[in-house]
């Protein structure tokens, strides 16, 4: 079994880096700044967009790609929000791939937009694998998933530019270290981007705004230095 | 690359279809009764098998199986209980499969055990593919992962022959509805056992753990019918 497995996921990562290249160069020709929004289950993704949007009125132009098994009930929370949003069901699979980005970005206008961002299918093991052509992986991990997942699950940690801790009203009411969380996640990645937020209370949004409001401008700093070079 | 794919995983499903019913030949001789545990990470997999050690101590003979990706924190876990654990890593792997079963369980005496409890790694959707053997699936949904799941990853709640509903304790700090749950659970599977729990207080354990002892008894007796005929 694992002498036909491994040779097959190999030539499909491949094929997925290469088509993950090719996003890529869309999105900086688009002068776009692009996140693959990553968790498990029931972590926050759908909320953590929900504020996003709220906080970015009127500043940013946002679309969203929803990624789930099946169902559009993401996507018609986050059209609520007056945002477009491109809702994408793999029919099983656990993760996105280059190629449905690819597909997905044909029904946006990436010109009139600042920022996309794509939420994952729930999930802290397999999404992790695939670059669908983004600047930056930024995950989630609510406080209730408990101060181990570094240790059970690193490489969500290791390729993530960004963790975002939500959850953190209910802190009173559990058991977790956030410092701990803190420590592991560090062994794993000095260079991780950390926010403490509560979708619910909305405390620590005002930081992760500002960081991403950084991030948008500097994709754009860079479009316009290409355009006078 | 769909093309690639496909005929590929259904040859890896069907070796696995042969290793499992190997599996429950195995399980079924030894009379023991086995359950494979799922959820998403930090819904509460170790914190119930460490509850349900205790509610049966001195009772049954159990022994654990552990799935992580790597680190052996849960097995260590178990292992302070005083109960055998066998550590499997799956190096990166999302799921675990039969021929991990097979090999790990060369190291346990199961004629003289009655319960074995497999704690899959933390992933709602790719471990419900692959049948380990067991008697039941069994899955874990925290109410902290919200009320929309059964929506958005069916295929776990429709194999399953029992939800754990868990974390109950947290609902007073939370949105979360849980006979909504219920109602969402039913329309997929009418059959489910569903029990609600809070491993932090101990609430809902005692209906679990006779719902358990139920179970054992009754691969014993099939057991004990088979000799006599």
């Amino acid at each position: 079994m694992g002498q036909i497995e491994v040779p097959v996921v190999r030539n499909i990562l491949q094929a997925n880096e290469r088509l993950a290249a090719s996003n890529r160069r869309r999105f900086q020709e688009a002068g776009i700044y692009v996140i693959n929004l990553m968790s498990s289950p029931g972590a926050g993704k759908t909320s953590l967009l929900e504020k996003t949007i709220d906080g970015l009125a009127g500043q940013l132009r946002m679309a969203v790609i929803e990624g789930d098994i099946q169902s559009s009930h993401d996507a018609e929370r986050i059209r609520t929000k007056g945002v477009q949003a491109v809702q994408i069901n793999t029919e099983g699979g656990c993760h996105l791939d280059a190629n449905m980005i690819q597909i997905a970005v044909e029904s946006l206008e990436l010109e009139n937009l600042d920022v996309l961002i794509i939420e994952n299918v729930g999930n802290l093991v397999c999404p992790a694998e695939f670059d669908l052509g983004e600047h930056d992986k930024v995950m989630i991990l609510s406080v209730t998933e408990g101060d181990d997942k570094p240790l059970k699950y690193p490489l969500m940690f290791q390729l993530s530019s960004v963790l975002v801790i939500n959850k953190v009203d209910l802190l009173p009411y559990i058991h977790c270290d956030v410092q701990l969380i803190r420590e592991r996640t560090r062994q794993l990645n000095g260079n991780q981007e950390i926010f403490e937020v509560s979708c619910t209370s909305g405390s620590g949004m005002d930081l992760w705004l500002e960081w991403l409001k950084k991030k948008v401008q500097g994709v754009k700093d860079q479009l316009s230095r290409q355009g006078e070079a």
